[in-house]
């Protein structure tokens, strides 16, 4: 995935943190600044956070605000490994392909990467790399990691999700769920966020591109799965001071329908940016369009020229594959105004 | 330093955590939700802030907004070691002391740890692990680190400070300052930020205590010393995606006088809690005042009752130190209500 | 790669680790227990070694003896790279595929993988992965790591070695050779080893296999490329005390000829062993015997009896491919004895 | 503790590295030196030190033959830690002053050191920094960790070690005992290995320093204190291919009373030493002599002088202390000839 630095980001499609936050997060930051509160989460509003948290993943579940969702991820993966253990995740993983080695730089895990057509692990693929246990030459699987929606804007089903997190727990392994795109993945399931990460025992939960600022998450599911995940966000340089606004903001978005509304609205403009952009000769969509995403091939000149006026990402140089994503505040008009662009470029 | 968990946080002295955000920093966070910015640093706002840092810490610097004060230290100590150097520190320093092991776990570093007074290191301290340069089994000292003001609320002053860097220099050490309050130490010394960092190679600059809601980053005053700050940030899970609202805060904070104003004030608040408290017999201020911390000791038995209206930390438990922190949004009547509580709690 | 532990060793194919050690590295150790001598290297027979290095591999290199070649690996990676960047190498690599994890859970090094069909790289299999320089999000590529021989037995030709790596160099990664077989790969290029490792900028010189006890070492060709080898030694859990015992079975092996007797020894002996037992029907030799090591697929129940005579390892469970290596003692009884025992079983 | 490259090492005081390998392990390698054995631990001499661990360190006991002392400290400290766990130990351990920083670097375990009169912690002293337990900040106290013998040649009681380990073990926290010289404490308190670390969970048990070449150990002692140790001894790169040799080596002087005579020796010369060299005017003993190490202080010039004819260490640059130390093959006329050289370096 290389940038385009110099094209035009506005209204863009380059990535979903391009939007900003939602009014309806903005004033419950606001609201949460009253006055003085314990620091670093013995505050209220993440004491309310935690009983929205037992209400939607179960009364053992655990929630733990974090700044990011590489910070989430690596502090989900500690709590889950002994410090010889691996982690088995698709090759187009966030974790491997996009967080600059931050689970092996900080946290010193290996990933044993599996190539997918479409950035989800099915039992078999599980297979290819979860294997050797007990054997010290080969860095001991420990964790499945699977990003839902995934990578490439696919999503697991609920059943199908089941089946691998079943599989993955009779090897002996433990299962992560990257839902930085969690409620996009629900949204299109139709279903509530515990669902859409069946069988995770943790789950990193992603705010920020569903309409927060700084909002992510680690979700403990199951707490006997997980080890110290309150001292791996502090080693980890997760743990914020003044937690009351990132858990305002966690609130805001999940404790109610304003993720749902957001999501629904994301993937509704990528269905429709699908629609008209694959309608145009030349143009294919590459990947199902489940979530926000939409990946498509198109001739290199034209991704060029269209570059120059909207910012996007090529995913893939061999391949021609680009990326758009929308956002919750993605319009019709950025769709229509957007396909306009690439029929226009496509006939130049 | 241990919790008092049961007691009351508000109006306390425990933190200058637990604050809020100061209006002004949260007007401009409000005024940086407009529409779509290049996520990660190539934002408008953060273009801002480069140019607010060249003017401050001179045209060779560059700053690189980060979640927390962790975060900064151990993105800026990486920059300046090699894998197999070490930071001398005084034992109080908040990278050894307080910050649950994130330097040695996430980037393995070992810490020299000296052992002062005052929280503070001179030339002769530093000496006393500032050497076997080149002997393979001693750890390589690479950096200086020392926190302005320091964890015992003590300043360094300026001319200090900068015959500490050069004889760190002289052997060879690069120079951190911990910056957290760097606010405070400027107010206290009657200078700029600039100065009360005077010899850093690279600083760990604080908003969040100073009025901020998530608002620190990593100044670059020397890039001779220092590699791949912007590398290093990412994979140390402190690249904010939607960075352009750490930076509004960092601007609304540091350029102009608001950091002057809120440590000139939290300063102002700890020289009258010092005055009041330092007046009742049995209370006795153990370190100079010289911006935001009080230290005193005073019997176990008074420190708990105090404990049970008022939460704020023991700093020593053998000694019976206790540590009180003003905020920017300390008032005098707080501190004449706490007065009074001491006083009452003395006698009774 | 399983283990098939109830199975014989005695003679085995299972790996060139069960031997012993030859009887002129044995008395080399012997005539090196002579009253003292300074430790950690600063003997005489180390200085030997200097010069020996120095005359083998270019007035510029320096060898640091170390105990085991995942030791020699992960310092000599740790020395070619920043603390953010990663090393590109085939997925059936060693340092990713059989040390347990040590250069991510050790040295935090993330490593791009790739799959190869004979488990060498290309110019353009290294680019599928050398790429996104300067991208944060992209752990940056610093290394190239190639193992000569590799670990399917198979050896670059100087030319070719040269051609790939001038162009890792082009692109600006440093060059590692994994030699823990460079010296089968010097005898059956019929070049010497510092030829066989053309273009490296550092090297893991392997003594264990080729006759040696605990006989490994980094070799530094290019001191431009690498930093701090000597710390990183130690801070690796790499540096012997006694180090003279090392540095004599390094010169016994390598000031001579001994490496190459016992190189050419065990390939001629892989040779023999793919010959006979090649022409038995039903085995198909799959890789191409270079060097020391043989790769074959038969049917999997004559593999599960011939591993109840003869221990030897399942390369790929899938497939059933096995792998055979030969070691400098191997005797062409061994060979005829197993090849009649694959007969037999296979007509079985 | 600096280094004076340039003074002549033999006979010398220096370290007891500088000694060979006793004839009766020599005789042992070369003894095991037969035919093929299974690579990696499961060969018959391994098997046989596994019997004599269980004998001597009771029934649960585990050994695991590694390379060097700092190899099988840091795999022993990571088997009793959780990533978020840090160690107590003296100031003077070898862990923190002598590895490079190596448990920082490759474990990332912090350290809490303790200044101590004698290089050994008491249950007051551990107390200083074992605490804080459950408060994220601090850095949670997991292990602790002592000397026996310790760097200053004193020796822990069997009933103090009891005591302090008892303490620890009240506390939650682990013990790790450091052996590098457990031959010379056992041997000075007339008692056995396993009576010499009471108390402990695991164990580095030394080798080298006693007679061997490369000839450490981890034991285990109380399993339910370790996890891991087969992973971590692979990962942490001290995993011999060949391991029979070193267990070779370890039964040759364990399983049997090779390393009682050779410590009673080295400890004996030690004594003659600080009796021949304490009675000369200006020499003062500064420890306790009860193993091989004598600690002194003598006038800077004379030390300069004495260090060109006789290779040793200055321990502490600021009070003139040196530290010399014998082996077991130090010889009553090395002493003799040394003792002579300091009475007429001071008398000079």
């Amino acid at each position: 995935m290389t940038d385009s630095p110099d094209s035009n980001p506005w209204r863009g499609f380059a990535s979903d943190n391009y939007a900003g936050v939602h009014p309806e997060v903005m004033e419950a930051i606001a609201r949460a600044n009253t006055g003085h509160q314990v620091a670093y989460g013995d505050d209220e509003l993440t004491a309310r956070l935690q009983e929205f948290a037992r209400k939607e993943f179960g009364p053992r579940a655990e929630i733990f605000p974090v700044f990011n969702g590489t910070g989430a991820n690596v502090v989900a993966l500690q709590a889950l490994t002994e410090r010889w253990e691996s982690v088995v995740c698709p090759a187009t993983a966030h974790i491997s392909a996009d967080e600059g080695g931050a689970p092996e730089v900080m946290a010193g895990l290996k990933l044993w990467t599996v190539p997918t057509p479409d950035g989800k692990l099915t039992p078999a693929l599980l297979d290819t790399e979860a294997w050797g246990f007990g054997f010290v030459h080969r860095s001991q699987p420990g964790v499945m990691s699977i990003t839902q929606t995934s990578e490439y804007g696919t999503a697991y089903a609920r059943e199908e999700l089941q089946a691998l997190a079943d599989h993955a727990h009779e090897l002996g392994l433990h299962v992560h769920v990257d839902g930085a795109r969690l409620a996009n993945a629900a949204a299109t399931l139709g279903c509530t966020l515990a669902e859409a990460a069946n069988g995770a025992d943790i789950i990193s939960l992603g705010g920020t591109k569903n309409g927060g600022m700084i909002s992510e998450a680690v979700v403990v599911v199951n707490p006997d799965a997980a080890r110290g995940v309150d001292f791996l966000r502090k080693t980890s340089m997760q743990l914020s001071s003044k937690m009351r606004f990132i858990s305002a903001q966690l609130l805001a978005l999940f404790d109610g329908d304003l993720w749902h509304r957001n999501a629904m609205h994301a993937n509704a403009m990528a269905q429709l940016l699908a629609e008209r952009v694959g309608a145009i000769g030349g143009v294919t969509i590459t990947q199902v369009v489940q979530a926000n995403a939409v990946f498509a091939t198109l001739p290199a000149d034209v991704t060029s020229r269209l570059q120059a006026e909207h910012r996007f990402y090529t995913w893939n140089e061999a391949t021609g594959e680009v990326r758009w994503m929308c956002s919750w505040d993605t319009t019709a008009d950025d769709i229509e105004t957007f396909a306009a662009s690439v029929a226009a470029q496509m006939s130049g």
